[in-house]
């Protein structure tokens, strides 16, 4: 027999659950973000943490037209377009993925070698092609879910412009330009999706996809740094016999 | 053994082969547009094609969405975008689904009804959806290369516009700015893919994949007018036993 369908949470509880679950898991906790914001990171350590990170940011825009294409409906397209025009810009040279590559050559990197992206490591390639693998193979309601750790995103800015400039004073406060944007940026774009999941998951069994969509998303973004510390960190990690 | 590669067209002749493929199975000349501009449909078989095509209209921005999502050149997906928004509109009401709605009006259908699709013929939406999963499976180069259906879109909505005005005065003459804006935005359009194509066809096998993937969006197009004209014109045609 099955159980009674369980009914679904109220509106701030859902909320709250996506809030607790998320921020218990978001990468503000891993370790190569702590030590950046305590100011341990060596100058490669920084430049391999923003040209690793630079291929995640180019799929960004990629998993924004999937979720853009999922959708029927015309009002939708037009609110999430915009996150496409924030990362492409509306002409050449402007938007987050170009402030991206100006923040890359101010921390001493090759333009076109982080563009390329020849160098990222295979663990950051996969879990970034696993979040658009996500948002493809997913439903539009937990590709949607999945982008909610934008809602911890202003609080890890912030922290992370003071931190660069209290203690990374060699990389030029201009470059930090993307990161300052995001704050207000992630806001909207986390209070439009919340909205977007409150409306649309309206059975307990929805939320729950919700939920695990988005602890999947923190995993993705966990995993980036796991590869990026277990190379430029600890690289013994990946070496066999006695570390 | 393996034939010698055969060399790719040069640039003019390559453009010539799309278009020579494309005009000779493009839908003018499909016995449905014919009755149309000749003022032989009645008005509900006017009114027919008005509402199964929308649901080929909705499908536009999603798949120009899938576009955008396999390109990896933040140019590209710049210039591609703007199809989406010219389907949906910069704000609500506009845009060319928004213009295709007051057109249903304007043939006298009931525009939640049109909206809804829920009356598209079968066959209808079978060929619209193979439109979005070709543009889903196949590269980016042979989904640009299947829009170039639009390079003989002007021409068709200029007799459009004449033979309805002349055969269908009912319909009020407003009514029509879809396909009067039409000619200029198809002919801009035409001309970026066609160079997107000519640009990234450097091989023979790749430019006849070009070709292969217009010659079977023209069977998509002529599929819906197959639909539309064994419903509405000779419905004897779905029936067993003698006609």
């Amino acid at each position: 027999v099955n159980a009674p369908e369980r009914a679904p949470l109220p509106r701030e509880e859902f909320v709250e659950r996506l809030r607790r679950e998320g921020e218990a898991r978001y990468h503000d906790r891993h370790r190569y973000h702590v030590l950046m914001h305590e100011g341990k990171l060596t100058r490669g350590q920084l430049q391999q943490w923003v040209l690793n990170r630079y291929y995640y940011q180019t799929r960004i825009p990629i998993k924004d037209a999937i979720v853009v294409s999922k959708s029927e409906d015309p009002a939708f397209r037009r609110m999430w377009i915009r996150r496409i025009h924030e990362h492409d810009g509306e002409t050449e040279g402007e938007g987050g993925l170009a402030l991206w590559l100006r923040l890359a050559e101010g921390v001493g990197l090759d333009r076109e070698e982080v563009a390329s992206c020849r160098s990222v490591l295979p663990g950051v390639r996969f879990a970034c092609d696993a979040y658009v693998d996500l948002v493809r193979t997913r439903s539009l309601l937990e590709a949607v879910a999945s982008s909610l750790t934008e809602f911890f995103a202003p609080d890890i800015m912030t922290k992370r412009v003071l931190a660069w400039e209290k203690h990374y004073p060699w990389v030029s406060p201009e470059m930090l330009a993307y990161f300052r944007g995001r704050v207000t940026r992630a806001r909207r774009d986390s209070a439009e999706a919340i909205e977007f999941a409150v409306q649309n998951a309206i059975t307990y069994e929805l939320q729950e996809r919700c939920v695990a969509a988005l602890i999947r998303k923190t995993e993705i973004l966990w995993q980036l740094l796991d590869s990026v510390y277990a190379a430029y960190i600890d690289p013994a990690w990946g070496r066999s016999g006695p570390r």
